[in-house]
C-alpha cells in the first residue's frame, strides 16, 4: 500500500474569501463597539446586528460539534474512523453482489498519531464521485433509501476524514478501482470547511494488484487501546454478525494479523427499498408529499406513494373520515386541492384506519443457522443456540429480532453474561445502560432456565448473549450509534426471542443435571457392589468366581437402568 | 397578538425538484435491480451506484435526526422551542444595550398541539434577515464569535419551526419592529427543507402597540407537563441567573399569569470578543491560517491574530523550537511558506511555551450581590449565601464560577439540596448525572459546614444550590445543552465556589447552633430560678419581696451571661 505524507496548502486556492478575517475580529485593537451616533446605553442596533449574520458552513457545523459524530476522545475517534469506513465498505460490497474481503490496518506514526487504512474488494468508486463521497459531509445514497443498510446518514466517512486533517493536517487517500480493465485512481483529498467541498490536491492513475476495490487512508489523533470499547472488540463482533465477511486485521501492538474467515459464501439476501407506510407518517410530510405528487387524484397518489394502499383499502379510509367528520374526504379529488383542514382529516383518518402492516423483503436478517456458525467460530463454548424471529412493525417501520446464545466452554463462568448488540449487523459498544437490548435481556426470567441472577441484572455464568435488531430505520437513542430505544414492540420482541433461546438452553442444562444426578446416584451405588457381593456369599455361601460373577451382573443392571 | 391559521401550500413553488420522488422509488414495481447485461450474481455496479449519489439537505439531516437537537418526545419539543425563542430575545436584548422584557405563552390548540408565543422589546429584526434567521438551519452570527452567548449553533430556533411545521403543518409567524418610526412587519414562514432556504408564505405591514421587538410563533405537536423538565421551571430557572430581565409567563392550565419582574436596572457588563488564544489552536486550524493570512511574517500573523502574542513571546516559542529542533522557526519567513514538517513544529513549540492566560473581559458573571437578589425573590429562605470567583482557563477558554445558596425558610428539609446549574445564564434541565457541576457539588465534604451527606449523594436538608459557569466555549457533553463535561480545571473551580458559600453557611450554622445551646441552658437555669428563691428564702430568712428582688436580678445576670 503506497504510504505518503503529502504536505499541504490545505483547503485549496478556491478556498474563496480568508476564513480567518470572518471568523475572529481581525484587529482586537482597531475594532470599536461604541458607535457615537446611537443614543448612549444603545450597544448594537437591528441594522449593525444584520451584517454579522452569515451561514454557517456544514463541514465548520460539524468539525465545533464533533462529539455528535463520535469524535469526542482519542480513542473512540479511531473506533468511529474504522467503523465508518467498515461499514461503507460493507454496504458497497453487499449493494454489488461481492462478498467482502476486508483489510484494516492501524499503523502508529507518532506517539498520539495513527494512520487507519481499510480496503474492500467491493465495485469501486467512478472517479467523478470519489471526492464527494468522502469530501463532502452530507453527501450518499443511504440517507433517502427506506432500505436495511449500515450507513443512514451521508456524514460518517467524511467527517472522519475532516477530523484526520484537523488533528494532523494530513489529508486523505483514497485509492479506488471499479475494474480490472481500468487503472485504479488515487486522490489525496481534503475538506474545505468554508463551503463543504472536496479539494483535490492530487490525482494520479497507479498500478495496483487487486482488481476492484477501495482503500482508505486517514491519519488522526488517536489512541489504542483494548477492551470493550476497542477497534479490536469491534471487529470481533463485526465478524459475529456478519457470517460472509472475511477481515484481516493488523494493530498496532500485536506482531500477527487476526483473521476472521467467513463461515458462509452467500451473500445475505438483499433488503428491498420498500414505500412509506402510512402509519408512519408525519403531518408536515403528509402536506408536502400532496403538493409534489404528479398523481391526480388522492386515491392514486395514496396507492402509488405508500405501501399497503389499495383502492380498497383507501375505501376503508374514506369510510373513516366520514365517521369523524361530516364531509368525508373525496378520494377523486386533486390532492393538490385539499385545505389544512381537509389533510388534517385525511391525516387522522388513516392513523385511525387498520391497514396491512408493511412488507418485510426490506429485511436482511442473518438467520439461526449462520448465527450458530460465527458464534461456534468466535467462542469455545458447549453448547450454541439460535433463534430467527417473524418480522414485525413499529410505528410504521419493519423490524426483526435475532438471537444467538454460547454457554460453557471457554467462557468465563464467574462473570456476568457478555451481551453483544447489533442494528443492521452493525456491533453497538457504547451505552449499554441505555439501551432497549440490553433492557429485554435483563427483564427475561433466567432462573427458569437455570441460570443464576440477581434482582435487575445480568444473568451471570458462562453466557454470550448475541441480539440483533435488523430494521429500515433503527430507532437510535442518540447520534452515532449507541443504543437502541425503548420502544415496547421492540422490548417484547427482543424478550420472546431471549426467551426462545433460554428455554433451549434449559432443556440442555436439565438434562445435564439429570445426567449429573444420575452419576451421583451410579457412582455411589457403584462403591457398595464389592461390599453386596461379600455379604451376599457370606449369606448364600458363593464361591469366589460366583461372587465376581454376582458383582459384574449387579453392575451390568445399574449401567442399563442409568441409560434409560 | 394575532392569532391565525394560515393554511399551506408549505415548502413554495420555487421548490425545484419533487423530492418524493427523490425520497423513495417512484413506483415500487417499476423498479428492476437486475441488470441482464452485469455477470451474473452481480446486484450494482460502480456506475449504477454513482447515479444514486446526491447531497444531503442540512434540514432534512436534523429533521430526520430532530432528536440530535431537542426534539425527541413532545414533551421536551416544548421545552425546546420556548428555550430556543428566549435564548434568542435575550441575546438580541442585551447585545443592543436594552433591558429584556418578554412575555412567553404556551395556547393549547388541540390535545397534542400547543402554540408557543415568545415576544421581546429587543431591536428587531430587519427584513432582509428575518426569513433566514428564522427559515435557514445553520445561520447566525453566534457560532463565529469568541464570545459569551447564550445561542451558539445558529441553528435552534428554525429547528423549532421546522419541527412545528413537520408535526402540524403550520407555518411559522414572526413580527418585527425595528424603530417607532417604521411600522411592524409579520411575515409568514416555512422551511424549503429539500433546499435549506426560507419560504416566505406571506408578509405584510401590520400595526402594533410596542415600539420595537420581535414576536416568534410557533405551533407544534407537544404536551405540556409541571415538573423539573417543564417550561415553568426553566422560566424560573431563567430568572434565577438573569436578574436583569423580566418575564410574564401564560401557561395554559393556571389561570393567573406568573410574573418575575427584574431585581435590578443595569445590563450586564457586555461580554468582549477575542481572538483565540494559541494554547487552544487544533494543527489543522493553524494550517488553515497560515494559508489564509494576509500578514507577510510569521511574527505578524501571530500577534495580530491570536491573543496574548507579541514579539516578546514570539521570541520565546522561536526559543522553544531551538530545543525541539535543530533548525529553529524563522519568525521573518512568510506563513504561506511554511512547510508541512515546520507548522508541525511551531504548533509542538506553542504548546509546549508558558504563555499569558488569555484576557478575561469577554466573560460576563451576574455578580454576587445580584445573585442574591434573585435567590431572596424566587425562595423564602433563612440565609442566602453567594461567591464569584476570579477567571480561570481550560484548554486556552477563559471561564469563571459563581455560586449561589439559599438556606431554611421554606426549603423542604428532609429531600436532597436542589441544585441549578447554569452555564451561561441557560439552565441546564437534563442529564444531571452526566454534569461535572453535579460531580463537584457532590465532592464537596458538607459535613464539615454542618449540612448531613451520604457518601457519594448530594448533601441534603433544606438547601438551594445554583451554579453558574460563564465561558466563551462551554464543554457540553453532548447536543442540546444538557451537561458540562468534566474538565479537572472546571470541577476544581466549581468546588472551590461551592466550598467558599459551605463555609459561610457553616459559619451560619454554627453561630445558630450555639445560640440555640444557649437558649436551652438558659431556659434549663431559668427553671430553677424561683426553686433557686425559696430556698434562698427560707436559708436566709428573707421577706417575700426581698425574693422576688432576688429571682429578677437572678434572671438578669442569667440573661446578661447568655449575650457575652
Amino acid at each position: 500500500m503506497p504510504e505518503g505524507d503529502e504536505q499541504l496548502s490545505l483547503f485549496g486556492e478556491e478556498t474563496a474569501p480568508p476564513v480567518v478575517a470572518e471568523d475572529s475580529p481581525p484587529r482586537e485593537k482597531k475594532k470599536s463597539k461604541t458607535d457615537p451616533g446611537a443614543s448612549p446605553g444603545v450597544r448594537s442596533t437591528a441594522e449593525k446586528m444584520a451584517t454579522r449574520q452569515k451561514d454557517i458552513s456544514v463541514s465548520e457545523f460539524f468539525a465545533k460539534n464533533r462529539h455528535l459524530l463520535g469524535f469526542d476522545s482519542p480513542a473512540r475517534s479511531l473506533l468511529t474512523t474504522v467503523r465508518e469506513a467498515v461499514d461503507n465498505s460493507l454496504d458497497a460490497c453487499e449493494e454489488a453482489g461481492i462478498l467482502p474481503d476486508l483489510t484494516v490496518e492501524l499503523v502508529q506514526k507518532k506517539e498520539n498519531r495513527y494512520r487507519v487504512v481499510v480496503q474492500d474488494n467491493g465495485p469501486g468508486i467512478v472517479k467523478a464521485q470519489l471526492g464527494k463521497i468522502f469530501g463532502r459531509l452530507l453527501y450518499g445514497s443511504k440517507f433517502h433509501a427506506r432500505k436495511q443498510t449500515r450507513g443512514q446518514q451521508g456524514i460518517g466517512i467524511s467527517a472522519a476524514g475532516m477530523y484526520g486533517t484537523l488533528t494532523t493536517g494530513q489529508p486523505m487517500r483514497i485509492t479506488s478501482r471499479t475494474s480490472a480493465r481500468k487503472p485504479a485512481l488515487e486522490i489525496i483529498l481534503a475538506i474545505d470547511m468554508a463551503k463543504n467541498v472536496p479539494v483535490v490536491k492530487k490525482e494520479r492513475e497507479v498500478e495496483v494488484e487487486w482488481k476492484h476495490g477501495t482503500v482508505v487512508e486517514i491519519e488522526l489523533e488517536a489512541t489504542y487501546k483494548k477492551g470493550k470499547h476497542s477497534v479490536d472488540s469491534y471487529l470481533e463482533q463485526v465478524s459475529l454478525a456478519n457470517p460472509h465477511v472475511r477481515i484481516e486485521y493488523r494493530n498496532p501492538v500485536d506482531a500477527e494479523p487476526i483473521l476472521w474467515d467467513r463461515v458462509t459464501n452467500e451473500l445475505p439476501a438483499e433488503p428491498k427499498e420498500i414505500l412509506p407506510h402510512p402509519h408512519g407518517i408525519e403531518l408536515g410530510i403528509l402536506m408536502r408529499m400532496m403538493k409534489e405528487t404528479p398523481s391526480r387524484t388522492l386515491s392514486t397518489f395514496l396507492c402509488t406513494e405508500f405501501s399497503r394502499m389499495t383502492p380498497n383499502s383507501v375505501e376503508k379510509v374514506v369510510e373513516t373520515s366520514g365517521q369523524l367528520a361530516k364531509k368525508p374526504i373525496l378520494p377523486e379529488k386533486n390532492p393538490k386541492r385539499f385545505s389544512g383542514p381537509e389533510i388534517e382529516l385525511l391525516h387522522r383518518s388513516i392513523a385511525e384506519t387498520v391497514l396491512m402492516a408493511p412488507p418485510t423483503n426490506c429485511l436482511s436478517p442473518i438467520g439461526e443457522e449462520l448465527i450458530e456458525k460465527t458464534l461456534s467460530r468466535n467462542f469455545i463454548a458447549d453448547q450454541i443456540f439460535s433463534v430467527t424471529r417473524a418480522p414485525t412493525v413499529y410505528r410504521g417501520n419493519p423490524f426483526q429480532i435475532e438471537v444467538g446464545l454460547a454457554y460453557g466452554g471457554d467462557l468465563p463462568g464467574d462473570d456476568l453474561a457478555s451481551v453483544y448488540r447489533f442494528a443492521n449487523r452493525v456491533p453497538l459498544q457504547y451505552e449499554a445502560g441505555a439501551c432497549a437490548i440490553q433492557a429485554a435481556v435483563v427483564s427475561v426470567p433466567w432462573k427458569n432456565y437455570e441460570v443464576s441472577q440477581s434482582r435487575g441484572a445480568l444473568p451471570s455464568g458462562p453466557l454470550a448473549v448475541m441480539v440483533h435488531i435488523a430494521s429500515v430505520w433503527v430507532p437510535y437513542t442518540s447520534e452515532g450509534k449507541k443504543a437502541v430505544a425503548h420502544y415496547d414492540e421492540i422490548l417484547k420482541e427482543v424478550r420472546l426471542a431471549v426467551m426462545d433461546v433460554g428455554r433451549k438452553l434449559a432443556v440442555h442444562l436439565r438434562r445435564r443435571r439429570r445426567e449429573a444426578d444420575a452419576d451421583r446416584k451410579r457412582d455411589y451405588i457403584k462403591s457398595y457392589i464389592p461390599e453386596i457381593g461379600i455379604a451376599l456369599q457370606d449369606i448364600l455361601g458363593l464361591s469366589d468366581p460366583q461372587r465376581s460373577k454376582v458383582i459384574e451382573s449387579l453392575a451390568e443392571v445399574l449401567e442399563r437402568s442409568r441409560k434409560l
